[in-house]
């Protein structure tokens, strides 16, 4: 066949999302799903659709949900876009600022979409900045790494590392570097603190979030950035004019608004988190401190494609990702009780 | 501020949806939405949905809709990809086959999202085909005008004017034309004929569908491409990961499946279409024979934007799109019967 497509495309390997593999009785622990359901708000928010209204097109501007999301940070409406996931904002965000001439500075390891997307823009090579070892912490010299680029995304807490950096340190970055800086914070709210008072402070710093994770709704593709309204109405140019559904807006509102759901599930998870770790260094695992809702562990071995394999027999799935430093570990998402009991045992058969 | 976006993104407007006035006892014909719900699938559909799921991401490849796309289309599997609305699809054609050295052909007037789709690119300026009037006919050198570019976009049925063009026309175009052949068919159910056969027989030509009109789906965002399954392949690295939602793949499916409600309705529609542009043509306006759920009519005295203005003065929305051509007409939807004598007696009250 002809080449159709723009090289850059015809060269590039699409991203490839965890499995989401329909045998029963699995134990999934491979894509950071929540597992507490939704908000009991969202149930009534599905009961009170009247499915005649699906004929209308629902609002652009998503008005209504961007006013909920708006009060729960404490911003006006024109500092809030909501995407189809947040992945719709990356998009957005990497059409906006990245092209030939504009890269893109990220960290490593962190989420593997961020060069796709790079790829897509046909930028220059992803500058990436190293973690360093054993903590996968920030390098002191990030700005000089970062210096050239027009977009620098941190991802904080970090995937598929689960640590966080010092917030004082985000705040000296925001200070010195000449370019946007994003902050992806999927897993904010898992975490002690995050960079929303940085978003409000900056103009040239955007936050973003989602409910796939929090807020139990990754079935539902929503997410949102927050950042000062020139830039937030430069995005919006760049969406999809109505790139959110009907029911998305009013279950997504449903969610956001039920604050004291959202605080009683996350802190129950931070307490597996904090069971799960000690269990893991009972068993001699090296484990990354997490703010996550995941834990990114090695085995006693260093051996992390083994112990992958060694779940998956036992029909638990984890994510392994390869490469020198990366396959040391598998990322383990927290589970509920019955999950994390049978990942425990598991693991403990293995090693202990 | 410092100019972070691209200059291309800076210097461009983003695209004007049709409003969605939130007023009462408005009839509301601006937005080609089906005056009918939505099939009863997709009511009982919604009934069986567990909230609960959504803790879990959508199907990525979306494998079960489109399985049901595929069926309806007589094609396999993996000639289908499904978007979040069809304006999803054009994101992704635009990205796959546009930049700043592959340029993009559409007709003139059409749909106002390509260009700036188009912009966001950063293509050379966009090959305008004008339509030839009266009828908004194509020109017999089309191949010739969109000679170098590699994405020619063909809506058919056209919009706003609503008319089609001859379908052996449109099979020697696929056959002539050096780069992808993309017809916009969003409103092809209303239509006499479609292209669906010249997107199976070559192996560079696209078909792209909507639930939002012959569907009743404006709010839930689905549309689907058709095309060689190695063409589909690559417009799949450029989708959002998880750009559909797990509601949209299960009531998209439902409303799909029941074809026999899309035949009533669209049969319907249709009548309806022929009844008011007799009612049009005995008050002396310009019709262009429509394939859509829509009209586009000019009034006795050539002026759109009155007639507009005089609608809206009883609130009756339509869509006016200013120009020299386009100036002279309105685009009315296709509304219930109601609506249609609603829009019909203010009509005669100002041209009778």
């Amino acid at each position: 066949m002809k080449r159709y497509f723009r090289a850059n495309i015809d060269e590039m390997h699409g991203y490839t999302p965890g499995e989401q593999p329909k045998l029963a009785n699995l134990v999934k622990l491979n894509t950071n799903e929540n597992p507490f359901p939704p908000s009991p708000q969202v149930a009534a928010a599905l009961q009170n659709i009247d499915y005649q209204r699906l004929r209308l097109y629902s609002d652009p501007l998503a008005d209504d949900l961007r006013d909920t999301i708006a009060e729960i940070n404490g911003v006006p409406r024109d500092m809030v876009i909501a995407g189809n996931g947040s992945d719709d904002i990356l998009t957005m965000v990497f059409r906006a600022f990245t092209d030939e001439t504009h890269p893109v500075a990220v960290l490593e390891p962190t989420y593997s979409l961020y060069p796709v997307l790079a790829q897509m823009q046909n930028t220059p090579p992803v500058i990436k900045i190293e973690l360093e070892l054993p903590g996968f912490t920030l390098p002191e010299n990030i700005l000089e790494q970062a210096r050239g680029a027009n977009l620098l995304i941190i991802t904080r807490p970090n995937a598929p590392t689960g640590n966080s950096f010092d917030l004082r340190k985000m705040e000296k970055i925001c200070q010195e570097f000449d370019g946007i800086v994003f902050f992806d914070e999927a897993y904010a709210d898992f975490a002690d603190d995050n960079c929303l008072e940085l978003a409000k402070k900056f103009d040239h710093v955007i936050v973003s979030r989602t409910s796939s994770k929090s807020y139990s709704l990754a079935g539902l593709r929503l997410g949102y950035a927050i950042g000062n309204a020139a830039l937030i109405d430069g995005l919006f140019k760049l969406k999809d004019s109505y790139n959110l559904d009907m029911l998305t807006q009013m279950l997504g509102k449903a969610a956001f608004a039920d604050q004291e759901y959202l605080r009683a599930t996350v802190k129950t998870i931070r307490r597996f988190r904090e069971e799960l770790t000690a269990e893991f260094h009972r068993l001699k695992f090296t484990v990354i401190p997490s703010q996550a809702n995941f834990l990114f562990v090695s085995p006693p071995d260093g051996d992390g494609q083994r112990y992958f394999k060694l779940l998956r027999d036992e029909a638990v799935i984890v994510r392994y990702f390869a490469g020198p430093v990366t396959g040391k570990f598998v990322r383990i998402t927290i589970g509920n009780p019955e999950q994390n009991a049978r990942l425990m045992q598991v693991t403990r058969k293995i090693f202990a």
